[in-house]
């Protein structure tokens, strides 16, 4: 079973370079904040430096809010910088824009280079005591900037970003009036979410946009695993796709299966309505465009495969500049830490993937829940914790939480371990159509589909409303002097 | 300054005799759990056995709800079998009863005999992992025992017990449907309650039984410190306190005058309608007891410091059976453990206490804070976290919690530290006139003045509206598929 990632930072690249022409739009000031290693024992003193960024430029300090980005597994610089919605909407709302950066990624590493050697250092990458860090950093930001004790603070996030602002409104709500969450798939743990959700939805879209692409793709496999049998057919495969480093065995061909496999999640990830830049770049709507290699289902062996490179080449080589594909690798996005992310999925972040080959146009593999945990042990000395976040943060059973809304693209695969329904009157869940991986916390964009405008919208009027709310609140603190006895 | 204490502990010992004849009917099975030492951080994977206590005998499987103790500083059995609250209204109910321990406590020592030996092992005492216990066994209760699955869950607790279980709700609504959270001081932290709260209070309730009484204390000091300078004056102090170890010094009359300042505190919080054994038996209203020898505030010298000793004779010898004054101990209470507080306090339940002798009968004494975490660095290794409670659970800033009652005898002085005031329609506040620490977690008592009596109808009220949205909100989980797109 391919081992699927959560890819907001490997998304957010689609537009880096698209970006650096609006730098300058995207400017903030870099600063560093002393946050305790352990926040929840007391044996370990150690201290970090965690890095922020901080745009004021919309800010007014007489009510302004505090617009926070909840950073994940990646560089904030690069999530700052892809995150187009808080830009657009700061000037309207006179927001502070804060990016925090997530303990154990980019320059925020509480071990230094040593970070990453040791489970007695890595132990300490968990989601809780991430959101300790939001809570201590948002306390001082409110005490220490003259003007903002009183501000309201909105906590946004994308896919593991977009879980951390969830969880952080239902942990700390007296530290955030209210959470955008984008394409967050809070419910994608054992127990809760099914584990075919994720490739039924990656094939329902191929499916959507043929349905003989779909078959093509569900027909592949057969083929590969005939060609991968021999000597001869694995030199053929390696040939017909262009391989950096040829087939040679069993296991190579096994990668090279998980390699195609994880890129047809990817890029229904960043199936997007408008071209944009991910590795290589990509066309609008990437998926129609494979499936326009894709449209002879009744096609065998080598001919099929001829044309499932053609589609895989829009994906890994839509530029014609790639020499050769290596299957080592879906993304060569920097920003993007893996192996934080691989921890994090060992410990606490336990999301149960299978196929059936039926429901999904992908070979079947079962959820092999031993296998995870021995190789979660044998590679970071971490055994799972697979309820810990049902225990958390209450899997469905969140009606008793509020001031949340929850967005999720139709066509996003991670949709599927989302909250799809409103449970009140205040955790909202918003379905955008035509929308993939949080498409709404995206620049926007001519292309943009009525869908994703119309969420930005909805967004934008509870965004108002907790402010208002937030407003209220204080005043009635203030009114009401809560601790009347005392004099001094 | 005197380490005050809390002290629901050692205030439920005062009734441990007069529970022997009702022995019976708190019974309960005794059960362990294995909880892991470190919730949040993924390097320590030891574990360790927590106590908890069930008694199911008024319990259906139909919907019966579980009443959960949220365990504080001692000793799981005790604190089951002094909160006659619970056990009185089970039947009612047809709830489970279920009494957990607090992590280092009693017998639920996660390094066993070494758990208070190191800070590598005590550095695991702290209020979040103990709530996150908490939750793992509501999790597991409720998974394992048939018909619990949907059973709601009302949290109670005392002191630092109805703070833990005031916090449980608001971190963890999803496991528990509200909270009883008793004579809980949770805004008795810097920044938020003034230091001389709970002196002030004690010494209002002194004044209030008589005003001669509390000026009488007030002026006692004085005298204590001159007879305390010289070596006549110390063995005539001895001498008229009947002092087990004669005063040889200064620092054994500063600890003497801490200790009589202690005791007024501690007095205060027991100040009873009914006759209760606390080390020693205690009569109805023990203040008014010693107050009627306090009477003559314009007594002078030895002969004031002889009604002072009358009056420390009934907290400290009210059966005449007590040979000599022990100044090291205020309590003999077996079951509260001072070492886990003392930690804790060291920690993160950082509590400023001063004294000015104005505004209360005490003698001036600063909260002297760069002492205080000296002293916790020497004695601990730990330098205290004075705001990590207010960053964790928000201070005054809880409206936007919901479903617990605040209640707080008007007599107690932790009331000082305690939410007065409504802040919402679901965040209720209960004021207990004539009712000193946590009275109405107690057994009914004849002599119980109508406002404890009301407020257990109050709090009865409560439980049943959120035992009935509970069930609402289960119905509407079960008609709403949250999770809908899936098939498998």
């Amino acid at each position: 079973m391919v081992k699927l990632k959560l890819w907001i930072g490997a998304v957010a690249t689609v537009f880096a370079l698209g970006f650096i022409k609006f730098s300058d739009a995207y400017s903030y000031d870099t600063y560093y904040y002393t946050q305790k290693v352990d926040h929840f024992s007391f044996h370990n003193n150690d201290t970090y430096q965690q890095r922020y960024l901080v745009n004021d430029g919309s800010w007014t300090q007489d009510g302004g809010p505090i617009f926070f980005y909840t950073g994940n597994e990646g560089d904030i610089e690069w999530f700052a910088k892809n995150t187009g919605f808080m830009w657009d909407i700061a000037p309207q709302f006179k927001a502070m824009l804060v990016f925090a950066e997530h303990r154990f990624y980019g320059v925020s590493l509480p071990y230094g280079n040593k970070s990453y050697e040791d489970i007695k250092y890595l132990g300490y990458l968990s989601a809780e005591q991430a959101l300790a860090d939001f809570a201590e950093l948002i306390y001082y930001i409110k005490k220490s900037t003259p003007g903002a004790e009183n501000s309201s603070v909105i906590v946004f996030g994308g896919s593991y970003g977009g879980m951390l602002a969830a969880w952080f409104r239902m942990k700390y709500p007296h530290l955030a009036d209210g959470a955008i969450a984008a394409s967050a798939p809070v419910l994608q743990f054992p127990g809760i979410t099914a584990c075919g959700a994720y490739n039924q939805i990656v094939s329902r879209v191929f499916n959507a946009s043929s349905p003989q692409c779909a078959a093509s793709v569900r027909k592949s496999w057969d083929v590969i695993n005939t060609m991968g049998n021999t000597t001869e057919g694995r030199a053929q495969l390696s040939s017909l796709f262009r391989l950096c480093a040829p087939l040679s065995n069993d296991s190579d061909v096994h990668n090279f299966k998980d390699w195609l496999t994880e890129m047809y999640g990817d890029v229904a990830m960043v199936n997007y309505p408008y071209p944009a830049n991910f590795l290589e770049p990509l066309p609008a709507w990437p998926i129609n465009v494979m499936c326009s290699h894709l449209t002879d289902s009744s096609l065998e062996g080598e001919e099929l495969l001829e044309k499932i490179f053609q589609a895989t080449n829009v994906y890994f080589n839509y530029t014609g500049q790639t020499e050769c594909m290596d299957t080592g690798t879906q993304s060569t996005a920097g920003s993007l830490d893996d192996r934080g992310w691989d921890v994090q999925s060992c410990s606490e972040m336990v999301m149960p993937m299978c196929t059936d080959g039926v429901r999904d146009m992908f070979e079947p593999a079962d959820w092999d829940y031993p296998q995870f945990v021995e190789d979660c042990q044998n590679n970071y000395n971490i055994t799972p914790r697979p309820h810990q976040i049902e225990v958390l943060f209450g899997g469905t059973n969140i009606q008793q939480y509020s001031n949340i809304i929850f967005s999720n693209g139709v066509l996003d695969p991670w949709s599927g371990g989302g909250l799809l329904k409103s449970v009140s009157s205040s955790i909202i869940a918003i379905l955008i159509d035509q929308g993939a991986h949080h498409l709404d916390l995206r620049s926007s964009n001519p292309a943009d589909p009525p869908s994703v405008i119309a969420a930005r919208e909805t967004e934008k009027s509870y965004i108002s409303k907790w402010i208002r709310q937030a407003r209220r609140n204080q005043k009635y603190r203030e009114s009401h002097k809560l601790n009347p006895i005392l004099i001094d």
